[in-house]
């Protein structure tokens, strides 16, 4: 099989290695005509322009994508289009040993079966999903990745800033985000624990006094989600 | 040594199997004279009047609670004090083997020590902290517990919503977040990623028709603190 590969980003690099393309080339998109598919890793809002240079220079039979949140549509024009999109950072500067996530697959079954079988070579859970279920599932991925993160940082600064020592806080917010998690993953949000879940106003706003303008309106967000979760009564 | 404990909730129970109490009960507080510590498990807002009747009624030499949200002063009229705050959740129903968490200490030094030393052979980390440093350790806490936990819940009922089957959730959402919260851990704020760390407006809109009100609120929140972080421009 005869693959291109644009990006040289960290998805980019890890793809080459595994996939030992015939063309491996930047945004100066140094590929060749005949191709059997050639895969865009590139920058989500670079997806579509670089698919239409693509197209329009070295007509490959097939056009392949790794973004979650980008419509497969923006590869119209490819006789053959699917989209890889792995559930997980690839952090840039570190190697990326096995997959260890689930991986998004939709697209012409023909590509969609080969990435099957190799994100399963990869270490990695491949789950079919349809194109009307994409954007919601790229949905769960922020909450997951980046809104976590988000909380995992807020947690991180409170506990150096009260005086706790790195490898503490650590140790710390291992312990608390993990079982958090799992309790969640095995019961759902009625596992949530804390003053916002037994609507405890007194513990909340002795915490106000603690936090930032923009924390406070993010307590006030997580509180009115608790509401709407049903989990404490409406006030 | 004579120890007392009142709390027959998981905390009351954990302790209760460790140290052996010679007195251990519930809320009619079936204790004696003489002990030297009676430990409080009970809920946060049960701990000042516990405290205030045990004192009355049995006069233990030290006071000990076991919440990282309540003033030590609550325990106030014993001749020692002290807090063990162990920063997990503790779920009913399940047991609780090695403590595997970072546990706070204040209070008297002659407890502390004491509880320092049985902490780490519970499995524990224990960290010293002053009076003035619990509150923000325990908002701290509440962000990598409970708001952690929202996080997954909304992610969970996103994949299930979208159709995933519930194991391919489970391993998504591992596969995210757990490196999403070591990035953070080693790298700060600065590892977040995802469309709103990327201010990327045109999926934060797309992701907007998939939300209820609650969770938009959350969304704007989000992109607050991030920007309150200095990690995308003020709009």
């Amino acid at each position: 099989m005869r693959l291109g590969l644009v990006g040289r980003g960290p998805v980019g690099r890890y793809l080459a290695t595994r996939l030992d393309p015939e063309c491996w080339t930047g945004r100066e998109l140094g590929l060749v005509d005949h191709l059997d598919a050639v895969i865009l890793a590139v920058p989500d809002d670079a997806i579509a322009a670089t698919a239409a240079r693509v197209l329009d220079r070295f007509a490959p039979k097939a056009l392949i994508h790794c973004s979650g949140a980008t419509p497969i549509s923006v590869l119209a024009g490819a006789d053959q289009v699917a989209v890889w999109h792995p559930m997980r950072p690839f952090p840039v500067g570190e190697h990326v040993q096995s997959l260890d996530c689930v991986v998004g697959l939709r697209g012409d079954s023909i590509w969609v079966d080969r990435f099957v079988t190799w994100s399963r070579e990869w270490g990695g859970t491949p789950v079919r999903l349809q194109e009307d279920q994409a954007l919601q599932v790229h949905l769960a991925c922020c909450y997951a990745a980046g809104a976590t993160a988000l909380m995992t940082s807020l947690a991180r600064m409170h506990f150096l800033q009260a005086g706790m020592a790195a490898q503490d806080m650590k140790v710390a917010i291992r312990g608390l985000s993990h079982p958090a998690l799992e309790a969640v993953l095995a019961h759902g949000a009625e596992a949530i624990t804390g003053p916002a879940r037994r609507a405890d106003y007194g513990v909340m706003d002795a915490h106000r006094q603690l936090q930032e303008p923009s924390e406070a309106q993010l307590s006030t967000a997580i509180l009115g989600q608790l509401k709407a979760f049903g989990l404490i009564p409406p006030s």
